[in-house]
């Protein structure tokens, strides 16, 4: 039965309230920290206050068909776009912090908790019409869709076409007579597919197609397309389009399919800021020969973003649940106690926090590092992009994967419960999770990195220079040994470093044999490929670890406090030896470690878990997650668990009546039939 | 827009095709083998043609709103039981191997999508009535509930109290002048919640709580509840009920919460073949002095059953899909190659393929000990109880977590296809992965073997006996070293069983040291809970090593031919190199093995792949999954992928219109308003 008022009561759990009452830090000082000084974090918390004014329940959508999902969500979107829009005019008028940069950032999800049709268009379309087309295309294009009075989409993936672009086969062929390109679907696996919004959302696409001129291939560019009449939303003729049906996660991103028959388009539509047609059909090609992918790199580290956000979302949410929780003695006859109390539990919230935190600190480099490589771009000096694309695949590899995993163990982690989608972990895990498959499905950028190392090693070895990111094989290139261990936060990173060169050294060897013994480069990068991926993965790590200790105990810890900088360097220190120990197997391999030495790190992990389980919770609290980002039942600021599960329970639609639909047809009579 | 006839071409895919025209083995000789012997093959497919007449798309519910959901599962649950019983009566009248049996078997997964709501009806009400009740509670409620004329379910989980079962607070108290128990829900912690067809489905409970007669307290008893009144359904008075909510999966389960207000029932309501309560009041203790286990055992057996069934289906799915798509060239100017020939994808899908069988072989293995346990019970012999749970145990932990992960690991291989749920892998994830943290949290069970083992490890020291499956500790205890390395299969259970014997020595003299140190055992074994669950793990493992080993190499393969014997050792290679690889940190830290051994286990594992590429598919033939069962647009046999993809699409209710309702009420006032 649904209940008339509220369940929660006004208090915090008393056991999240005792959490809070002693940290050995100032929380608000870890919030300014976190958030980039006092005045960014008043900033978000205003923006916050404005935008989350009057939300619709933030699981509605759970109970909802796959059809209403897909209205609601556009409901959302269209409303959240009106808020940012109006709040960018008060804030800041004529700049971009809010809208749109805000609608795909971790701010919106309180408002589109079914997700977003319109991501792919703010993300892609606009962006690409901006960066490549001709300033007629930006005034009839662009503007528009930046101003929402169309929404378009990217259509490049195709049913049987993804990582290889190559390989796509949409066609798009000139007619010189009338001016126009006639674009073709030649079959169903060159349908697109995937692309957000276009099923029944987006009136445009960019869409990316082999171009012929008089059946001659030019490569593949870009076309802006028309879909749908702009009064009726009708498909227009020629277009045959719809959604690809349910997915995991991402339920109102309203991905479509998409196919040609015969659509003509005004030869103007091709983006023409690089290649060009003419009307003669004589084709002009890019003049730009050094490809720029700082695209690639921008959305990489967008991921990484995300990622690392969603993971410390969840590890908030099952921080504050595991100090609410009581279950299982530990001494019998002693009352159950909090479950953090269980070193096991402790190991899994705790690991998470700090892989979370750790991939936040890259992100902030990553951001920085990113803004002065396109100021180099500018200039003409390009040389520190290689570096910076090989970086952003590793850590958009490291943090999706680890992203994902961290999110779902810690919904384990919360026991039966976390099963419940009122929980929100299944929702942040299925939103997440689709960034491992995307933007460079992970084991291809993992191969594209380990072929990189070894192109490098090589480079090594013929005694050329480093480029910044891979010095530390130059560094550790040679040495046999590594230095006699010592305790120190420093010699962990060393240790990774030097685990990570010895990896690459192995996988160039073993690549360096099969062609010697006549397999084809590409055959024996192949046949290399497991420990390519391993020694891609390591190179990711090191640099991860590195960033970390940096910005902990560099320079900028003379910023914070004391007590600050402590329980950071604790976090830290749980980082490192945890990743030391996940690579355990190649750092026995390639380094004298003890015994002694492999009983001291597990000690340092036990304390490093003892020193931060009085401050967990508050160290959560320092992210300063809204409530209705959080969306989540387990993990409010109030901790009032189990009233919060049963509140949401009680709105399933199923309990509005007591006696379902169903029972007189179905359950009764097989009831009453003797089976 | 919907297609009125199916787009599915009759042929299977060239390439899938290929892959079938010459494996290096009889594949209806695997068949054979798998399901052990033509005739129980032959019966499964008769059994499944039967079941599977006329059956609804398996993907209605994708669609569905969570009620429309249910409606549909409790259909799809009354259709599947009606032929059930019948076929039982057509093929063996009297048995009970097809109903209620084959109801929570993969078997009937084809004919629930949505799984089932009378899952806990069937394996825990009707069972525990039969095997607790007394002779008139079986006459008047066992066998009406084994008939469905009632449903049942199981409470004994509450909101806030899981795993320890004497934590709960639900209540019956005696009432001497009414001869009944009076039940009551004291708080919302102790609301029933979890129980399966609680929601809306059952109109009984088999309610477990504290018994208190005139104030005293006699501990955790079982008392059968009416919920509803039989005829309307409606819940009694005094009945607080309804579903908790939508889940990760499990859609159509309706799992339920329960709260009671002075409910009253019949003294004869409590399950007394054991303990009894007379009418005066007097309480009768259990004269069973040991507690039997087996139930929980046999539910464990399941887990393992089921969660190595799934993901062996996942396998399939990927496997099948893997030869089809074509992507990323190894030699550039080649065309792309189908994924299978990426060794990173092998190592994939072969190493999934060989968890599970190595799970299915355990799951063989195990029935017959569980047999065999059961008749030396009934002779009073309760020998084999203890060893038989704790490898229960491990194996649960060890199938939920490998066969879940393995799911997803699986899914993610496919790109991004896999995300949508008409291939079938969330379905089944989130079907399995409940199993992670249902019937003893994976922690909290490893937590258990682990403690068992340094219990175990002490009486070692003490030269005590080992009990059969402990044999190895005492095989390998006190051996400084291991033999020195050979290629052998043999070899690597060992190493297997050396790690795991050092591995317990170590967590136990931590424990040991830190009891000595003036710890509580309880204290001390939580503050060694990492070690004490590595243990249990590296316990578990070397259990599935040898039995894969004995079932592949032993008297068993004199049955199977040559040609067979090959394909499985390769499995088996597989399998044991993989294993040893994952517990490498640990063999090196406790062996002596060298670096060349490290490049030729390297060499082993992508030499294996190599081995199996050409069988692959082949092996999952071998399988027998029927294309109902797998439900899965990426993994029927034909492998007509695309064309099934675009289908699944083409059903979505969204594309049943060209333009979506909402778009005249918010998307297009949204796009002339100018944002």
């Amino acid at each position: 039965m649904p209940t008339s008022k509220s369940l929660i009561p006004a208090r915090v759990n008393p056991d999240l309230a005792k959490e809070r009452r002693s940290p050995s830090f100032s929380v608000e000082e870890f919030q300014h920290w976190w958030y980039g000084g006092a005045d960014k974090l008043k900033d978000k918390r205003e923006i916050e206050t404005y935008l989350y004014k009057d939300l619709r329940d933030g699981h509605l959508h759970d109970y909802l068909s796959h059809e209403d999902v897909y209205h609601l969500a556009v409901k959302d979107v269209t409303e959240a776009a009106v808020k940012l829009r109006k709040l960018q005019e008060i804030r800041n008028p004529g700049g971009n912090d809010i809208w749109p940069k805000l609608l795909y950032s971790y701010v919106s999800w309180a408002m589109m908790p079914a997700n977003n049709p319109f991501a792919t268009h703010i993300t892609m379309f606009v962006d690409v019409l901006f960066n490549q087309g001709t300033p007629e295309q930006i005034e009839k294009f662009a503007k528009p869709a930046a101003n929402c009075n169309i929404i378009g989409t990217y259509a490049q993936t195709e049913l049987a076409h993804g990582t290889n672009v190559r390989g796509i086969e949409t066609r798009a062929d000139y007619d010189r007579k009338t001016d126009e390109f006639v674009l073709n679907t030649p079959n169903l696996q060159a349908y697109k597919w995937w692309p957000g919004g276009l099923g029944h959302t987006a009136n445009h696409a960019m869409v990316v197609a082999q171009l012929y001129i008089d059946g001659e291939h030019h490569g593949i560019q870009m076309f802006i397309v028309q879909l749908r009449d702009l009064e009726t939303h009708m498909p227009l003729p020629g277009v045959d389009i719809g959604e690809i049906g349910r997915k995991l996660g991402m339920a109102g991103v309203n991905q479509g399919f998409l196919g040609f028959k015969n659509v003509r388009i005004p030869r103007t539509n091709m983006l023409m800021r690089n290649a060009k047609v003419l009307p003669d059909g004589s084709f002009v090609a890019s003049p730009v020969s050094r490809l720029n992918y700082m695209t690639m790199v921008y959305t990489r580290c967008l991921i990484v973003d995300i990622s690392s956000t969603a993971l410390l979302l969840a590890a908030t949410i099952a921080t504050r649940y595991s100090a609410v929780r009581r279950q299982s003695p530990i001494n019998a006859n002693e009352p159950e106690p909090q479950i953090i109390d269980h070193v096991t539990q402790q190991q899994k919230l705790f690991s998470e926090i700090a892989n979370g935190i750790a991939y936040r600190l890259c992100v902030h480099y990553m951001w920085e590092m990113y803004d002065l490589t396109q100021k180099e771009i500018a200039n003409g000096d390009y040389k520190r992009m290689a570096d910076m694309h090989i970086i952003s695949c590793g850590l958009k590899v490291l943090s999706s994967t680890d992203g994902s995993f961290g999110i779902e163990r810690l919904r384990l982690a919360c026991g039966g419960h976390g099963y419940l989608t009122s929980t929100n972990f299944s929702n942040i895990y299925g939103n997440i999770v689709a960034s491992y498959t995307y933007e460079g499905e992970n084991t291809v950028l993992l191969l594209q990195v380990g072929r990189y190392l070894v192109k490098t090693w090589l480079q090594l070895t013929q005694g050329k220079q480093m480029p910044p990111l891979a010095a530390y094989l130059a560094e550790m290139y040679g040495k046999r040994e590594m230095t006699p261990w010592n305790d120190s936060l420093e010699y962990m990173v060393k240790l990774l470093q030097f685990t990570a060169t010895n990896k690459t050294r192995v996988a160039f060897e073993n690549l360096t044999k099969r062609v010697a013994e006549g397999q084809t480069q590409e055959e024996a990068a192949n046949n290399t490929g497991i420990e390519l991926t391993q020694a891609a993965e390591l190179h990711a790590r090191q640099f991860v670890a590195s960033v970390f200790l940096d910005q902990i105990t560099g320079i900028k810890s003379a910023n914070r406090s004391k007590a600050l900088n402590s329980v950071l360097e604790n976090i830290l220190e749980l980082y490192l030896v945890q990743t030391v120990q996940r690579h355990m197997h190649d750092v026995l391999r390639f380094t004298a470690i003890s015994d002694a030495n492999l009983r001291s790190l597990q000690n340092r992990l036990e304390l490093s878990l003892k020193k931060l389980r009085p401050d967990a919770v508050c160290i959560c609290d320092g992210f300063d997650f809204h409530d209705l980002v959080l969306n989540s039942t387990l993990g409010c600021y109030d901790g009032n668990v189990y009233e919060r599960l049963m509140e949401a329970a009680r709105k399933s639609p199923l309990n509005q009546k007591p006696v379902p639909d169903s029972f007189e047809k179905i359950l009764k009579p097989f009831l009453k039939s003797n089976l």
